[in-house]
């Protein structure tokens, strides 16, 4: 314990004491990225105890063959069609899955946390835009958005949780202060003709939002060194950042060469002129009290602003601005772990807050310096 | 050779038959990454003898000492006060000097390309808002600007050539046919109240951009992995774009994890509806004739839009776009190779057509595949 | 915390109870790499409380200027001429200051672990061989080697410890089972002509290894990508090996693309014919009872043999083998995260241990999954 | 063409003029990453005229679309069952498929240059330990190995060549100065006892050795920032270099983080002692009069020794030692590109000795600096 550690809206990597009882728990899926991330920090979450992983591929694999750091625990695989009775079970499988299997996720488990894009959208129309058409849309409403700075009233007791996608999560995370302090959108009636409106979001991800999964474009040879543009539009993240935030917005998601990360460069023009203080006020007001957003915006070094490297590996989110007065513009900035604030990490605060836990209990790690592509 | 090589406006490989002689020419700066780029493009060019490469700071050393590709030849720099007149020379120096060196550039040579930023700007006021004040300001006219896409017409004869800065290049010719077609700019008097003008470039480049000198920021362990903002706003080559194309441009630019490369996504909201069609005709008209810009829009395969990689080495320029009809945005790719056509491969080939060279001539290597970072 | 987690010697991610008192530490040198991990790694151990971190350059500073992963905490850099008491002092400084400061270290501290070469070795002789000359070769005999796997028993109540160098420490983790068990080594008079005395370690490093500073060599633009023999021969980490095994081996260290990470492999002809099960045997009663050493030899999976990948951030040690019978070698790969247990995760390691508190407390994280250049 | 480029056995970028007839060729498999450089080198040779490329997979599609380095040409896969009549085939397809349509590329082209192991070996009896049994054992004869520096002599008027695989051209060039200087091998009767024939060869190796398809191990997110040994024993290649040095050695292949690039370091311990100049003449006698192979062994600057980045893109190999006095050792280290000198360039380089071009036609190309993951 460090007791230069004073600043409270800090993770500081020790654990709290554990609680007297734990919760049984599950992760469905457990053999991609986002259900190796849940496994590692339910192990080291003094709340829980994981009775059970399910993979369809590697049933009776140990989960140390699929995922390397989870080697020399003795939990292993199993199918899915076999779900345990728990407390808590996480699912972390591909989109429409979760919505066809809900039930029986739901009769396994008080509480389920869903990773997919299931159940993150607010109605069916919503989903039927983007998606292919909602078998349960009236779970839709049930359903709890997981992102803590934008839901967290909702969260204690909730019963069936959607975390947020990664390039929505660190989009919205960006321009959330904008929105709550009015310095951008709702013009009335969200009509694109204001400026307001004209916010651009330039996303950057690594190649472990592609999944676990191998094809040629995600193929070491021809991954590695790009900058590619991978959704020069209509990605289906537009949707949820806009239902979440009221306002509209011109995504586009570029690949780069890292593995975990992602990076939203937004364009504001807001219409009225904002100072520098301005920003530091709707920044401070909106994320001061949280303990997973970190203000970064100048100063000196070599990180003087959002990187996805500085937060590889936690569940941080790095956030800052720049005011660019020429153009009458407001560069906003914003980092996370695509895997971690922007899946498992997200869906273990979310459910820490559904259950009473301490927010940041298994979620405590810093982060490395130095680290590679992330 | 190759007969199934019938497109005209690609580069072949295959070099032409050399001029029956050759003109002299002298690299300043030549152990910069640009500075080597030119000495390994001339080496190859039938229509120059490389007489001199000067480097202050390894004077009598080989130069494949340090630029390992040019090992094996026995240029050896010089310092660079001692200037051999030659017919051709290309100064690839930091910024400042060659302004002040300009005279004995002149003196040596008949015909001076400038890789620096001291000519780019169109005239004393531009070059004091964004850089220190110039000392030779009435050379600011008579310089013409090296890229042939944007001024080809000036070259031919010309003796004080100014390369592009590389980010500037890179989204200049993502926006050009904009301009060019109308879609884009020029709403009377280029005021920023209208929409046309609300031009987002997002660029995202390699670390060769930073030279060759070491710094904490620059090394690998800091530096690898990064989307890292390193200048959010007010970045030197926004001057150049507006000078270049006439209108007005929000840039920001990103560090990313290659060596080459600079990629340009613009975000464009035309205040007039624009069609797919529209599009195609747009850079079809601006390009059908270009040698080295390769339109690429969509289409089958792992490439289906610019990227650096996929021009690596070469002096190609891709260029492509996709529309978004939702948000009433063009979004444009553009993907260099920064050492190539944003700087020594800019440069001879704005040489080639002021000393009536094929165009082509030493910059028909196609690039390679796979490649890494670039 | 995780029932399933039941083999024993397995980091489990959740801390232990703090004890009830905390010993205050300080860290000489924290602006470095391994500087800043000693200090992530003592924010998060429950028994210790941080009180100080010097570095000469950033004094008055913040620690998290310089290690983004420690924003937020309120510790800022002093000066190193000004040590505070305290129970336990790290120096995590260049090669030669400790030596020359260990007086002043011993007088502010009880225990003192250095981090950097002066220690390391047994005696003047062998220190003089490789460095320039020990200016207190009196400690050299008193000093313990940090490496709890080759000296567990002479750390409990050590009050100088040295932390080994990194491609030490992977290279003797990786050869140890074989001395142990005499399938190597000990022809009598460690003379060279017996092929046992054949040892080949060739060794794979990342940039972190060469430190926080800035070089043309370490530049993101050279360093990259490469395969370079930076240590053809006469590394210095050769002496250390010798000196901990008590055999010869001719030893090669190349850089390669990580920035943390070091593997060595290690080619190997023992005298007598060895089969799979004595090197199964050998390895498993070398550290079945090691927390931090795992067994990976052959198996499914994509990790199928050590990699720095797989121990990226942690203080694991990979190690395995591989039977080449054809050539009547032995192939023993191992692999550290540089930065942990070739340098601060050994060192609080082997703090842990000499300071009664449990041996992984503080060094519980597993490490991710998937995960870039490490 | 320059002047200064006095040293003749140096590639000097500029085509020579074109002959006056050229040769239609073909690549069979065309799509995989060995038959795009095939065509990117045949396109830029003046003595071939590229009329077919056969992909069963892309059949119908611009060779473009797949090598986007190709874009622009007009050429398009064609079915591999209907082959055209050609002057020289090159097939470049996986093993076992050469040797079962041998006699229909023989039918088709006077000359065939095959690029997979099927024709490396010299007899059936070396073929079956390693492979699994040779279809046409009689044409193992015939076939003429590539590897120019070790097998010119028999390359002109070959018609049935066989390119040598990447990891043991590599090691060969190292090794092949030692073994015809005498300085390692033949003890008479090649026993395994002697000291000379304790070599080891630890070869890394790019992603672009696994080809263009995708699997999970080759995955970026799994594949990035690995020292992974990918072939801890016997890898087949051993067989090859065995075969064509007549002497023992123990291989080991590692996968790092680049995607082109093999570098093998060779570990040699001489029964007799050997000195810097011994090596010096050694390398000096196997290599002055080579096109293709570039000593590097110390010296100043970055680039002290080979190194894959120094010769990427390139068919050069980088070849240099160290001397271990200590160990009574001779470190050698060589590096190529594996597409280039480890398949396509030594393709072509063969088969311009074949067919009486000049040797270096084709392949002039000198690499860039700086460069990434070669």
């Amino acid at each position: 314990m460090n007791a230069a550690d004073a600043d409270a809206n800090v993770d500081t990597g020790a654990e709290p004491d554990a609680p007297t009882e734990t919760l049984t728990t599950s992760v469905v899926g457990a053999s991609g990225f986002a259900g190796g991330e849940l496994l590692r920090l339910l192990f080291g979450h003094p709340g829980f105890d994981v009775t059970q992983a399910t993979s369809r591929e590697y049933a009776g694999r140990s989960v140390g063959m699929v995922h390397p750091n989870l080697r020399g625990t003795e939990l292993r695989f199993t199918e899915p069609t076999d779900l345990e009775g728990v407390d808590v079970l996480f699912a972390a499988t591909p989109h429409g899955i979760s919505m066809e299997h809900v039930d029986s996720f739901r009769e396994a488990a008080d509480t389920v946390v869903d990773l997919s894009a299931d159940f993150r959208l607010p109605n069916a129309a919503a989903y039927d835009e983007w998606y292919d058409g909602h078998s349960r849309p009236e779970l839709l409403d049930e359903a709890v958005y997981a992102l803590p700075e934008l839901s967290r009233a909702g969260l204690p007791g909730a019963e069936l949780i959607a975390a947020g996608g990664c390039n929505a999560t660190v989009t919205t995370l960006g321009l959330l202060p904008l929105v709550e302090s009015g310095i951008v959108g709702d013009s009335g009636e969200n009509d694109r003709s204001t400026d307001s409106e004209r916010i651009v979001a330039d996303v950057k991800v690594g190649s472990s939002e592609g999944g676990a999964g191998g094809s040629k474009a995600s193929s070491h040879a021809e991954r590695s060194g790009v900058v590619r543009p991978y959704a020069p539009t209509s990605h289906r993240h537009e949707a949820e950042i806009e239902a979440q935030l009221g306002l509209r917005l011109s995504f586009t998601v570029h690949a780069v060469d890292m593995i975990r990360g992602a990076a939203a460069t937004c364009h504001v023009f807001p219409t009225e002129a904002v100072s520098k203080g301005d920003l530091w006020k709707a920044f401070r007001g909106a994320y001061e009290d949280e303990p997973f957003v970190r203000l970064v915006a100048g100063g000196g070094g070599v990180y003087r602003y959002p990187e996805p490297k500085a937060v590889a590996g936690t569940n941080v989110a790095e956030v800052g601005f720049e005011l660019d007065p020429r153009n009458e513009r407001v560069v906003v900035f914003a980092a996370i772990d695509n895997v971690m604030k922007g899946a498992a990490g997200q869906a273990v605060h979310a459910a820490n807050i559904a259950l009473g836990f301490d927010e940041t209990s298994g979620l405590k790690f810093r982060g490395l310096h130095p680290v590679g592509a992330p």
